[in-house]
C-alpha cells in the first residue's frame, strides 16, 4: 500500500503514521517527495480495511497495490475454476455451457416441456424461479416448494441438472435440496449473509453481479462464497445501470474479458435480463460468446405473451433452438464449442 | 395506460389487443393517427403487470399513466405521513428530525456515551450497527445480539429511541425486541423478503434508497411495507452510483423535493454514507435542509480515527454539536425548527 | 403525442390544450379515464417541440409517439445505408470495414508506414488525428496542417482512403481537402454548429456517439448532418461513461443492434477508446462483429510504447494483422465477411 | 507518481521504468514489496502525460500523487478568486451572485422587461442566449447578432452586466464586443479550441461543468482557460447524466464543497437546467446556497408556457423574485449575504 501524506501533514502525523505501521507488523518507508511526502507499506496490506488508514491525521490517500481478492484473483494461481455439474457436464473448460429455461415455474407440464426442448437444442443445464417477490408487489410471487418439486421433476424426466434462485439464508437447506446450482441474484449480490450461506452449502453457486457493482466488489462477493471453503462459483454478468434507457440495463460485455484476465473463476451472461428486450438477446449471445464468456443463461418460455413474468424479454423454444444452431459458428471462431 | 402499436402492426394485432383490455374489465378505446395506432385504457391499469401487455404481438410500448404505488403515492391524499416514536418525537413534522451515532456498536461504553453526547446536541434518537458484514470478508462483522442489548441500555440511559439496520427476516423478531425503528439498507431495498417481514412487523422502518434505485422503484419498495399494513416509512436518501469518485456516492438531493411531491411519507437524508467524506458531512446536512428534508442520520463516534467501520466518513462528537448549531438558522430559514 | 393532464386539472387546462393542439393544425381527442384525462394528438407532432406542450397548466406531462429523426428513422425505409468509399470500398454493406491507423499522426514516415502495414492486413481505410487538443493543458496537441500532408501522402502510397477528426467548424474546409471522410469526436456530439458544417461539406462523416448521450440524443445528432442534405453518416459506439472504473469507459455493444433496429445507417465500433486497455481491443472487435456492427475503428502503432497520445488502449501492427486474422471467422459466422 | 509493477515483471521492467525516469530529469526510488516491486518518483510528475508510464513493459498502473491542474488548484495559494464585473459586483466574495434570465433572448421588449425586473429583485448580471442550436434540428436556433444587440441595450438601461453562451472559437470577437460574461456550455466543457479561445479573450468565464464529467476533467477544463493567462473563471455545477430520470439531470450539489476544497475558483449552480423542472428550482436554489455556492444561475421568463425553449424548466418574474426573498435568510444562515 501507498500512503500520500497532505500537502501540510506535518512531521508528527507522519511519525504517527509510520508508527501505526509498524503496530502492524508491516512495514513503512518514507520517501519525501517534492511537494509531497508519500510513505510506502511493505508487506501483505489486507490485514486491516483500507479505511484505517484513511482516517489517520495528515493522510490525504491511500492506496492499495494488492487485489483485497486473494481467493478470487488469478495472481499466483496458473489454472481456470472449473465446475462439475451432476450431468458430466461442466461450466468454465472448453465446451460453453447454456443454461436455459422460463423466468418463473408455472406448473410441472411447462417446466417438463421446456427441459425436454432445451435439452434437445443443446442446453446444459435448465433454470427456473420458484420464489419471484418482484420490484411490483401486486404481481405473482412465485411458486415455491411446489415448483422446486417440478423442476426436480423435469430433471429426472431430462437428466439436465437445475438451476434456480435463492433469496434468503433460511431458504438455503430448502432450495439445495432440490437444486443442484444455488443462484445469487443481482439484488443480492451484497446480502452478505446469504453469501455466506450458500457458501457454506458447498453447491456451485451462479452470483450475478449487482446491478451497480464495480469489478472490484463483484469479486469480492465471489471472495465471500469462496472464503466459506466453496470454490465453485460462477460469475455472471447480467447488465448494469446506465443512462440509457433503451434497454432496461446495459449489458457490459467489456467485464468478461476484464475477469478473465483478474480471476480463474468461469465468466457467463445473461443476455435477457441484460437487455429486457427478446430481439436483442440473439446478437449478444452471439457477442458474448465472442468476447469469451464461458457460457450463457437465457430466458426461454413455450409462449413469451403468456408467461407470468418477464415476457418481454424471453425467447420461445424455436426461437432458442435457432440460436443454438447459430452460435455453433461463432464457438468455432473463437475456438470453442457449445 | 397508452398502448402504442408498431407501424407495422396489423387489424387483427390491434383486435387482439382490444380483446386482451376487454377480459380484464377495463375499456380500450382505439385512436387511428397518422402514423401509428393508439390504444388508451380506461380503468385502473395496475391489475396486471405493465409487462402484459408489452408482449403483445403488434405492441411497440406501453404508457402507464398512473404511479404504480398506490398507498405511497400522493395522489388523493392531502396529508403528510407523520411517525410517532416512543420519546414523544416525530419524523415527518414541523420538526427536522436528527439521528446520530456509530455506524457500528463496539461497547457498551461507546455507545452510551455517544447516546448522552447526541443527546446533549438535541438529536432525536440514536443509530447503531450490530449486524456489519461488509464488502470485505475479512474485516469487522459486528457484535450481533451483545451489541442490540448495548444500545437498549443507551435508551434506557437516555430516552432515546434506537435504530438498527436489519439485515434477514430471520433477524426480525430479535431486533424488534429491542429497536424501537427498523432499517432497512441500500442493498437490501429490493430484498422482498425482507420488505415484507419488516412490514409485517409494524415498527416503524426507513427504507434507504438503492445505490442504483430510480424514485419508482423506490417507493415501489416503500409500497411493499405499507402493503403489509405498515404505515410508518421514513424514506432516506443516502447517494446514488454515479461515474463521479471523489466522494464514494454522487448525495443526490434533488430527489428530496422530487419525493416530497410525489408522496406523503418523510423523507431524510444520510450525508455520511451519501458522501463518505468527513469534510462533507456539514455542508451536505445543511443542503438537505434547505431542499426539504425532514431529518438527517449521521454517523458519529467519539474518536472516528479509532472507529471499527466507516471512520473516513465519521464526525466526532463536537463536530456533531456544532453541527446542530449550525443547522438551526438552515432550519428556520426555511420555515423548519430542529 | 399523448397527453396526461393532471388529477387535479381542471376543465379550463383541458380546454386550453385542446385550443393550442386545434392552433396547430394537429386534432386532439379528449378520453375521460377514471383518474385522469388524456389527450390523444393526432397527426405529426414533431411540428412542435415537446417541450411547448409539457409547459401548458395542468398537463402533468406528454409522450411521444413517433421518432423525432424523420431522417436517420428506419421507419418507412426499407434499405440499409451504404457509403461508398473513393477506394471502391463501402461502409454499410455485406463487407465489414475497418479503420486502423494511430490516434495522432507524428511524421510522414510514421503514417505512409502504419497504412502500407494496415492495407496489407486488409483494412478498409486508415485514422489519425492532426488536431489534438487533450484534456491536460500540457501534452502535446498534434501536427495540424502537416499532419494533414501527411495523411494525403499515405493515401497517395497505399490507395487507403483517409480518416480524420474535425474539431470545430473553422476547419472543414482545410480538413476537407485531405480528408476522404470526417468524424466528429464524442466531445463534439452535440456541437451543432460542427453538425451543420459537416452536413454541408457532404463529404461521408463518422459521428462518435458522445461519452453520455442516449440512443435518442446519438440519433438526433445523426438528423443534424442528414438535414443539410448529406445522407452519408456513419454511426460509432465508442464507450458510455458509467460507474465502473476499470475500463475508462463502458463499451456498450448492445446499442449496436438497437441502432440496426432503429435507423439504416452503418454502425460501425471503437473498441480502442471504448475500452481505453490494449488487452480488450481484440476480445471486445469479435463481440462487435459477432452483435452486428458494420465496422470497426482501431488505434493502431508500430511501437505504442513510444505513442505520443494514448498508447495504453494502442495495438502494435503485428497484434493488429493478428487481430484481422482472426475476425475473419467471426465475421463468416454472422454472415458477414472481412 | 508511485509506478506500480506487475507481479510478473522482470528484472529487466524494472531497470528500464527507472532509467525512463532519470531520462526525464525526475528520482526513481525502488521499494521491494513482499508481492510487488512499486517504484517511487521524486518531484514534479506532471512534466509527462502520466499514459507514458502505463504502458512501458511490466508496469501494472501508475498512480499520480499531484493534481494535474497546477493554476486551478489550492495548493500553495490561500486566496479565493473573486471575480470583478462592470458594474461593481462580484462574483466569488461574501456576496452570493445571482444570474437571472431568459434561456433564449426572443425580443428588445422581451429581454428589457425580463432586465429590469430580475434588477429590482437583486440579481446581480443578465444571462439570455443569442445562438441556440438545439438537440432537434428542427426547432427554434437563435436570434445571433441581433439577441446580442437587445442585450448591449438591456444592460444600458439597466446596468446589469451580460452573461451569453458562446460556441465556437469564430464567435469569440463578435459576442465579447457585446458580453461581459462568456459562457461555455456543458456540451463544450471539453472544446479545447473554444477553452483556448475565451482565454484568450481575457474576458470572465463561466465554464459549465460537463454532463458526464468528473470534476479532475472540469478543474482541466478549467485549466485550459486559466493557462492563457485569464485568471477570470467561475465553475458552473448544472446537473450530471445519471440513471434517474424524472429530472433530466441529477444536480450534484457535493460537487460544490469538494470543489471549494480543490480550487481558489468561484462555484456557482445552475438549477434550472440541472433539475430540468420548474417546481425544484427554488429548493434547489436554497440547498446550492447551503452547500456554499458562490453564486446561482436562474432561467426566469415572463411568461414559461410562452418560452421559445426550456419553458419547463423556467420560472416566471414574480417567481424569481419571490425566490429572491426566500434566499437571503438561508444566506445569512450559511454567513453570506445575497
Amino acid at each position: 500500500m501507498i500512503i500520500v501524506m497532505k500537502a501540510e501533514s506535518t512531521k508528527e502525523d507522519v511519525a504517527h503514521v509510520l508508527k501505526e505501521i509498524e503496530k502492524t507488523g508491516l512495514k513503512g518507508v518514507l520517501l519525501q517527495g517534492t511537494n509531497r511526502n508519500v510513505i510506502a507499506v511493505i508487506g501483505d496490506e489486507r490485514i486491516l480495511p483500507q479505511d484505517f488508514w484513511d482516517v489517520l491525521p495528515g493522510v490525504e490517500k491511500s492506496v492499495p497495490i494488492l487485489a483485497p481478492y486473494k481467493l478470487a484473483s488469478r495472481e499466483g494461481k496458473d489454472f481456470n475454476t472449473i465446475i462439475h455439474l451432476p450431468n458430466g457436464k461442466t461450466i468454465g473448460g472448453e465446451k460453453i455451457a447454456v443454461i436455459a429455461g422460463p423466468c418463473a415455474i408455472e406448473s410441472k407440464e411447462q417446466i417438463v416441456e421446456i427441459a425436454k426442448r432445451v435439452k434437445d437444442a443443446g442446453a446444459t443445464a435448465i433454470r427456473g424461479g420458484a420464489f419471484k417477490p418482484r420490484s411490483n408487489p401486486y404481481t405473482f410471487q412465485g411458486l415455491m416448494e411446489e415448483g422446486l418439486i417440478h423442476m426436480a421433476h423435469a430433471r429426472d424426466v431430462t437428466g439436465l441438472p437445475i438451476v434456480t434462485e435463492i433469496l434468503t439464508p433460511e431458504h438455503v437447506k430448502l432450495v439445495s435440496k432440490y437444486s443442484d446450482i444455488l443462484q445469487v441474484g443481482t439484488r443480492n449480490m451484497q446480502n452478505f449473509l446469504l453469501l455466506r450461506a450458500v457458501g457454506e452449502s458447498g453447491k456451485p453457486v451462479i452470483l450475478k453481479r449487482g446491478m451497480s457493482a464495480t469489478h472490484d466488489e463483484f469479486l469480492l462477493a465471489a471472495e465471500y462464497i469462496l472464503s466459506q471453503n466453496n470454490p465453485n462459483v460462477i460469475l455472471c454478468e447480467r447488465g448494469i445501470r446506465t443512462f440509457e434507457t433503451f434497454t432496461r440495463f446495459t449489458l457490459s460485455l467489456s467485464i468478461v474479458p476484464v475477469l478473465k484476465e483478474m480471476t480463474h473463476l468461469p465468466v457467463i451472461v445473461d443476455p435477457s435480463h441484460g437487455t429486457g428486450k427478446r430481439s436483442l438477446v440473439n446478437p449478444m449471445s452471439k457477442g458474448a460468446i465472442a468476447v469469451g464468456a464461458d457460457g450463457l443463461i437465457i430466458e426461454t418460455h413455450p409462449d413469451p405473451e403468456k408467461s407470468f413474468v418477464d415476457g418481454p424479454q424471453t425467447i420461445d423454444l424455436d426461437a432458442f433452438a435457432q440460436l443454438m444452431e447459430e452460435l455453433k459458428p461463432v464457438a468455432r471462431a473463437v475456438g470453442r464449442e457449445i
